[in-house]
């Protein structure tokens, strides 16, 4: 049989699977026009240098193309960066779109768990200025919404910003250029126990009594009366420290405005691998579900700008 | 801008592509439902082996993954490879299904004729035994009812049959081994002027007088009366032959029955390029616009028995 497989971490889909996974898909794509969303479609493939750089660690589970004489592609590990290419090519300042289509991955799959190297993604983005913390919320609400209409079961939304977790990194004394990889163990908390993740930490050169510092702030969770913790902190010492806290008390005051706010988490752990988040960082997850995370994202500031400072940096040479 | 272009041969989608194609395939998808199928879904790219010597000369056009230390993979070059390896894989011998997605050919774009390197393709097959030549009528009626669905304007759906073809070729002397080439090159005499099509048959090795007995049956095109014509040339000695004009009969008769009659044109000269079909092939357009082929198909009775040998040789490794 083996030579009529699937290659690794890639499935087929039965009629039975198609049928439902149309209807899953219809059931986002419906709240995504809910929120005003117009949909866009990128190519399959990029040019490898634009997803170059955008992943952090992640960046080596890019599968390219074989160089075939012609341009050096590489398959869309998400849709995200396709967003921000067509953002800064079309040159648009303000668009709310959603996209689904597969994205690729060639990480070790742990098919029982569901993740696999070829999957779909559905996602929801809003470019171009508002109120401040407003496209946040409306994410949240956008994405507390889908989670309802599955009626699964409850849910819980964590989210963090990123600005809080480096300033306790700094605080910690972590040397700037190791952010982002100690950011990929922070993401691993809640996968791993603290005797790997410290093990990990040393690994990537950080003394105990780090370690120790970080897991103390990491296991502040709860709703907003975590920023009133993190208020006492030293790292709130740190302005954009400051500036997160402030975003996160406001994030939640909007959530209560649009009535989204009972499934919402202040999770410190909340990391996420990805190197573009700039602010805040979201993760939701079923209660009592094994499935782990169902939905993931943040607020990329820098994306679409880095894209065209490339763009100016390509063209002066 | 260059830097944020998509890779050559692919586009994006704006919202208003996007709606419109999502109107398109929705028609399709209505008439493949409507017509029994049931969809399926399989991976963007295949185990490279799966997919080699499928497509005679187009096996070039294959965009293969990077070698990035795992298995040998290609982007799926059609839907029709897959469906077989499907069926192979699953065991299963009858069924009747759609796949609508994204295939990869790695040719010299024409963005202008709408020709990518990255287009959708609406597949609808029917595997497995039925009364000879009434699946093969189903698909000319399935084909016929998305055409009138668009009411774009007329059309017609033209067939032949790959063992009248190669018949001919036989009758004219051409050797065995160069029918594939051969047929890549009358594949393009609707695209090409005789005296370029003259020429590419002589680089192939035939005569001046094999390029005019050719020419003389490739200009036989009309209704059932070719099938007529046909019973008078020297190809109809042949058994293949004799087979295969008794099948377009068939064909005719059940496409009457059908009421798909009215569109559907005899012509000699439809070669199709790929190399897996053995029987009917059509290939479907609009008259007087000036897009080309719009449906293209024909029946490929070996593929999946093809890749279940090729499973079997190697297991025997």
């Amino acid at each position: 049989m083996d030579s009529l497989k699937t290659p690794k971490g890639t499935t087929d889909e039965s009629p039975r699977q198609c049928f439902l996974y149309e209807e899953i898909i219809e059931k986002i794509r419906g709240v995504f026009v809910l929120y005003g969303a117009v949909p866009i479609s990128t190519p399959t493939f990029e040019m490898k240098s634009i997803l170059t750089n955008k992943y952090g660690e992640d960046t080596k589970l890019i599968y390219d193309l074989k160089d075939q004489g012609g341009e050096i592609c590489a398959l869309r590990y998400d849709l995200t960066v396709p967003f921000a290419r067509y953002l800064a090519s079309n040159k648009i300042r303000k668009m709310k779109r959603y996209q689904i289509g597969r994205v690729y991955r060639r990480d070790q799959p742990s098919i029982v768990k569901g993740r696999l190297r070829e999957f779909m993604q559905a996602d929801f983005d809003i470019a171009g200025e508002c109120i401040r913390m407003m496209a946040d919320a409306e994410v949240i609400s956008c994405v507390d919404r889908i989670l309802k209409e599955f009626e699964i079961g409850e849910f819980k939304i964590k989210v963090n910003d990123r600005r809080i977790l480096t300033s306790i990194l700094e605080a910690v004394g972590v040397p700037c250029e190791s952010y982002g990889t100690v950011c990929s163990t922070i993401d691993k908390i809640e996968k791993m126990s603290w005797k790997d993740i410290s093990k990990e930490f040393i690994q990537k050169g950080l003394s105990e009594h780090q370690v120790n510092m970080i897991r103390k702030y990491m296991e502040m969770s709860g709703k907003e009366n975590v920023l009133k913790l993190l208020r006492e902190c030293p790292a709130y010492e740190i302005e954009r420290c400051k500036e997160g806290v402030h975003d996160m008390e406001e994030l939640f005051k909007f959530c209560r405005i649009l009535g989204c706010e009972g499934s919402l988490v202040m999770d410190v752990s909340l990391a996420r691998g990805l190197d573009y988040y700039t602010g805040m960082i979201l993760e939701a997850e079923y209660i009592g579900k094994s499935v782990g995370s169902v939905i993931g994202g943040g607020r990329y500031d820098n994306l679409t700008e880095n894209l065209g400072e490339l763009q100016k940096t390509l063209h002066k040479e």
